[in-house]
């Protein structure tokens, strides 16, 4: 490979942007070749044919394994990484250099569209489970693109609307996840997202692409464009977005050279750009070349595998389920026959395959398996599913005879499966969703249904988080998400128990809408959306305000049952250090997500009561125990102090609790930690307060001040009175304190 | 007066800062007189004797009428003008320039330790009623100072903390009740508040001091700086503060001289403020100088009367109140005793006289009124009460034995009236509150006694929000605020029938502190508070996410009963026109609060879903119907639209709803409103969305998309798809649109 300074100026700036829609330009003069980025990112999206202007062409078939909505609910990162694994694998076939993803975007509203691409509603979730998808797809030769950066969290007017968000949340909800897996991983390139973040946007925030990323991250890849993210080609050079994509067809590559040749571009900003292109296609050329043909059986088992994980039992009376073979069984709902496996927009895949849980079904069950479709399904948009078109509904005659063909079936069964969910134009990448209802012909079935038999399990397929209205009405609800191309005997497995269901959910189930977070404030006016819960997002928002939900983040029942034992945690260079031992003490193997969860009582900062820091799925045999080891890492205890723009880890008793739920906490420990010393630089700004908490200032801030004339009014006994605390020394000489003392003060805190 | 040329320049900038606590400089050469300002705003806190440097020497006694928390509740301002005016009576015969009032910020957090200095937690009605207040006492040649501007909605680190405020909560919630004050009574004076406002303190901000205050509202007068607020002089005189109080003991005026000699301020800036401080002496020297002594009693006689006014009474089943004289009455609970009847701080008022509840009662009451104090209240702070420490509880012995003496005397009357409240250290100018709970005592006392007779009336004293577990437990509760010195008469008044209660509660009462909107940003950390629920303040957030409430907005009952005819709502150039038909329905005269809230379906804006715009107290005798008029003025029907910097009123039908509470609405009036034109500029961050719409380039728009390639994904049908209608123009080419193309839309829209 050539180095960057064999380019001509033209070639350099020629490389900082697409060829076309899916690949980079190469250089033939010096032998660069031309690479191919795909969508991703839970299975291949690589177009086949010639690439057009909207990267809408049919794609090769590919296996379309569980979206992050399903598979974040496995909770567990190494499933993530075998999965990962697979598309690689399925990307070195296609000779496709780069896959566009994970997303790890925190799902801060409950409406955005594009929710089931993304992992969680917790950073620390998201950050882990992100990372296994990176080390899956990387450990194949083939780059990743962690997307999409930066504050990403709504499709409404996505491409121009600013996140406003505080440096608090910003640092611990929105960036935590990226943080966590370009520490930990490395991604070959990370995507910028197409919104602003503070009012500039992210394709030329030298603050996110280069501050944050490069110099506190130590990022070493490159910075690509979402596909028409970029602004101000120079802009974003300068800020480190090294690569447009798609082609901007030669405008930005002029741009570039002209402003370089008039001075208003450094070339050295563009040699940087340049050279990190470069350097990713060299990368993916060390690749060796892969002839075999992709395994479709062993890549369709595994994304049956992850389907299984992915299902979330939410509720079980009874226990009705799992079913046995001998049980007459009706199934009910267009989904059971037309499963909706994957979501709208860039991540839509052609399958190689779709198992339906219809047929599923009835490959298990003993006798005779009724069907009723109870309500008719919208036709799906073509192409990739993003027309955000209302179809027109079915006359109310017919859904009434379908409904009453359900119920009939109902009648005659011993148990009722009901299918109900979001249709495709419901939810998809390109707009967000205006309520969290199900269509209410899929309500007024299952309330049909549940009249005409008590014994109604409801299986639900949906992207998005959905009110419940039936949830008292019925006994079992299984949350089967969209599960990819293997959903409907992932479905099949769970309903009947060949899979023990160990899915938790990574986003907190409202009773309302009106209940989240983010209602007042979403999807923003005028350009500018306010990120106005802070770091109240999901269920630190239910907590803090002690409300009730639905179904609580982390929740999901098994067949069988575990039991804890006492919690240890000690303090190590790393972090806390957590164990507990976990038992199996029901009758059939199963796996726990035991899930840790930390509160600093006391804390000088706004926390919310409990954050999940650690986790981990553990699959135990029925009278089995573990010993269950987890690591809240030194990294994720800090808050984000912007006063000095730093991580700081306070000092004080950490409690952690460890539970099944983050409602559902079965035992806890405290661990005393020695952190970092905050100092607040001595400023004329600076309290009373501050000056007196200062290492070396302090007790000349307290000799000066207790014998002041102000002393009395300042100090409450021995203590700063809360007026006296917050006042900022600047002040004092407006009541009467000399000037003279408050310099002694600042003098001694330089 | 000499003119401003006659001033030196070491005269000009002595003007700009205070000659002591409570004077201006004198410049005696020129027969410039000092003239002396004092603390407000609901009577006169002048001090007696010399100055001190804190302002805490004892005060004259004056008249004590309602803090503005009670006052308030009245929802009316004629009465806060005749209180004004008494107000200015007593300066007057003070010689006092100008009363330090009224104080119109918003009621954000329930826990603002000063809540009870202010209004409420609208804008209109804190707008109405300080303009009464302003109207009343400038009606007497005395100045107003209306503060504290702006954004100054806590105690807690108010020296320093900024209040992050988007453009909308900013302009329509927390701007919006100064606007009103500014152009409709032309308040002498300003005072600028301590805080930052995103990021600006406000006595150096020249977007607040005279971009917003003088230039867009045309306020004529003079800003003051809250006492100690100044901060880097020279910024508070570029920006607009005229006068710095207290004294900087000479330091602010050689700092000014520097900087006009250094050339490092103009010396025509300083001339600006100088000028407006003669102005304002000149205004003060303008009233005749008053030789009559105070009327004490009448005086008394109008707190009296104010206090009565702002009582609300919450709950009364039965109806158990108004109480005969014959009943064998027993009251309970030390504050009946020892009245709490202002809050602590720069507003604590030495008053004339003090009238005791349980005086009042015995007075009206036919036979013997048992008694027993139940709790024991703490001492109150010394001097202005603003200490926040917390005295030691008496023993739980203690307690216990006044609660069974308490029991013993309720088991023996026919009704109890229990009086409970926060005693002077829970609530303060200083310091903020950091629960809404009563003491545990007053709430074990209630309990107690309701258990002991079911006939229980508790009667609150309180200046903020309070916490009412019993609201189910007991027939009645009066709530009785801080009502100044006359307030134990005016309970009596209320209790007994004279006066039938016609008070509103002006802030809503919550179930609990979580479901606040503040609750998960208040009071901030860092030197930051962000405004996060946006324009969703008190009644607009409980009302937009559904909430219940424990008493609305509005809320208070009567004695007699009202019916409402049907509203009629026209548009005239003045806003929306409103008239109702209003019947006393009961057998006593009383005073109905018509109330009209105004909701724009539809709106292309975030809004609540009703917002308060005109209100009027209307007194009826038995049998008696009146036509009430209202006007919701077309300047509060606007929203503050950003992306041009103006106030728009969006085209559209307006919903008026009429009603005694923001939950009791009776009748309703729909009138169409022609509003303005919004015409977004036509920039390359403009989406398609926004050509479409533009008066000029929108048809040339809509001709050049719909026949480009890209017009199959940009349109549905007609009409611009979701993504279509966000994508930037500026973006198009990425997508293979001709650059051309989007060059000629621009060109279009110029």
């Amino acid at each position: 490979m050539p180095d960057i300074s064999d380019l001509t100026l033209e070639e350099k700036a020629a490389l900082t942007s697409g060829l076309d829609f899916w690949r980079l330009k190469a250089i033939e003069r010096l032998g660069i070749p031309s690479i191919m980025v795909t969508d991703g990112p839970h299975g291949l999206r690589k177009q086949a044919g010639e690439s057009d202007h909207l990267g809408l062409n049919a794609a090769v078939p590919a296996t379309c394994f569980p979206p992050a909505v399903g598979l974040g609910a496995s909770w567990d990162p190494a499933l993530a990484e075998r999965v990962g694994a697979a598309i690689g694998r399925e990307a070195a076939i296609e000779d496709v250099a780069v896959v566009l993803g994970p997303g790890v975007n925190i799902k801060r509203s409950v409406l955005c569209g594009r929710n089931f691409e993304y992992f969680s509603e917790d950073p620390i979730h998201a950050s882990d489970m992100g990372s296994g998808i990176v080390r899956g797809i990387q450990s194949q030769g083939v780059g990743t693109s962690l997307k999409h950066f930066a504050a990403n969290n709504q499709e409404t007017d996505r491409m121009r609307v600013s996140s406003d968000v505080d440096p608090r949340p910003l640092r611990e909800i929105y960036l935590r996840a990226f943080q966590g897996v370009v520490e930990d991983t490395q991604p070959w390139t990370v995507m910028c997202s197409y919104n602003r973040v503070n009012g500039v946007y992210a394709s030329e925030d030298p603050f996110l692409l280069t501050e944050v990323l490069r110099e506190e991250w130590g990022f070493e890849g490159l910075v690509v464009s979402d596909w028409g993210a970029s602004n101000v080609r120079t802009e974003g050079i300068k800020a480190g977005m090294d690569l447009e994509m798609p082609s901007s067809n030669g405008l930005s590559d002029r741009q570039l050279v002209a402003a370089v040749k008039a001075g208003e571009l450094d070339e050295a900003d563009l040699d940087r750009a340049a050279e990190r292109v470069l350097n990713l296609i060299r990368r993916a050329n060390e690749r060796a070349a892969v002839s075999e043909a992709l395994d479709v059986d062993a890549h369709h088992a595994l994304a049956r595998e992850a389907a299984g994980r992915s299902i979330v039992l939410l509720k079980n009376e009874g226990p009705i389920l799992p079913l046995r073979p001998e049980q007459k069984v009706a199934v009910i709902g267009e989904f059971a026959e037309k499963p909706r496996y994957q979501g709208g927009g860039s991540s839509h895949i052609t399958p190689t395959r779709v198992d339906v849980a219809l047929d599923a079904i009835r490959e298990v069950a003993d006798g005779e398996v009724a069907y009723a479709p109870g309500y008719v399904l919208p036709e799906a948009p073509e192409g990739i599913g993003m027309s955000g078109g209302k179809s027109p509904k079915p006359a109310a005659e017919v859904l009434e005879k379908l409904r009453a063909e359900a119920v009939a079936v109902a009648k005659d069964a011993d148990i009722t499966l009901v299918f109900v969910g979001l249709p495709d134009e419901d939810e998809s990448e390109g707009f967000d969703r205006e309520h969290i209802d199900l269509p209410a012909e899929h309500l007024a079935l299952v309330d049909a249904v549940a009249d005409a038999n008590p014994n109604t399990v409801v299986v639900l397929s949906n992207g998005g988080v959905v009110a419940l209205p039936f949830a008292d009405r019925v006994p079992a609800i299984v949350e089967s998400w969209l599960l990819g191309q293997a959903g409907g005997s992932g479905v099949a497995d769970v309903l009947y128990g060949a899979v023990n269901p160990s899915g938790r959910l990574a986003e907190s189930f409202p009773y309302r809408l009106e209940d989240t977070p983010a209602f007042t404030s979403f999807p923003g006016e005028g350009q500018h959306v306010r990120y106005g819960e802070g770091i109240y997002v999901g269920y630190r928002w239910y907590d803090a305000r002690k409300m009730d939900v639905a179904f609580p983040f982390g929740h999901g029942l098994s067949y069988t049952s575990f039991a804890y034992g006492d919690a240890a945690a000690r303090w190590t260079d790393e972090g806390i250090a957590i164990s507990v031992d976990v038992t199996n003490t029901g009758s059939v193997a199963g796996r726990e997500v035991v899930q840790a969860y930390v509160s600093v009582p006391g804390s000088s900062v706004d926390r919310a009561p409990r954050e999940l820091k650690a986790f981990a799925s553990v699959e135990l045999q029925p009278g089995e125990t573990a010993t269950v080891e987890l690591l809240a890492r030194r990294r994720d205890l800090r808050y984000w102090e912007e006063r000095v723009q730093a991580w700081i880890l306070e000092s004080g008793d950490y409690v952690v609790e460890l539970g099944s739920s983050s409602r559902e906490l079965h035992t806890n420990a405290t661990v005393a930690v020695a952190g970092d010393q905050l100092v607040i630089p001595l400023t004329r700004d600076a309290s009373v307060g501050d000056a007196f908490a200062h290492p070396v200032a302090g007790p000349v801030a307290r000799a000066e001040i207790a014998s002041s004339p102000f002393g009395a009014i300042m100090m409450d006994g021995d203590e700063l009175s809360p007026m006296g605390r917050d006042m900022p020394l600047s002040r004092l000489v407006s009541f009467g304190v000399p000037v003279e003392l408050v310099t002694r003060i600042l003098e001694a805190g330089k």
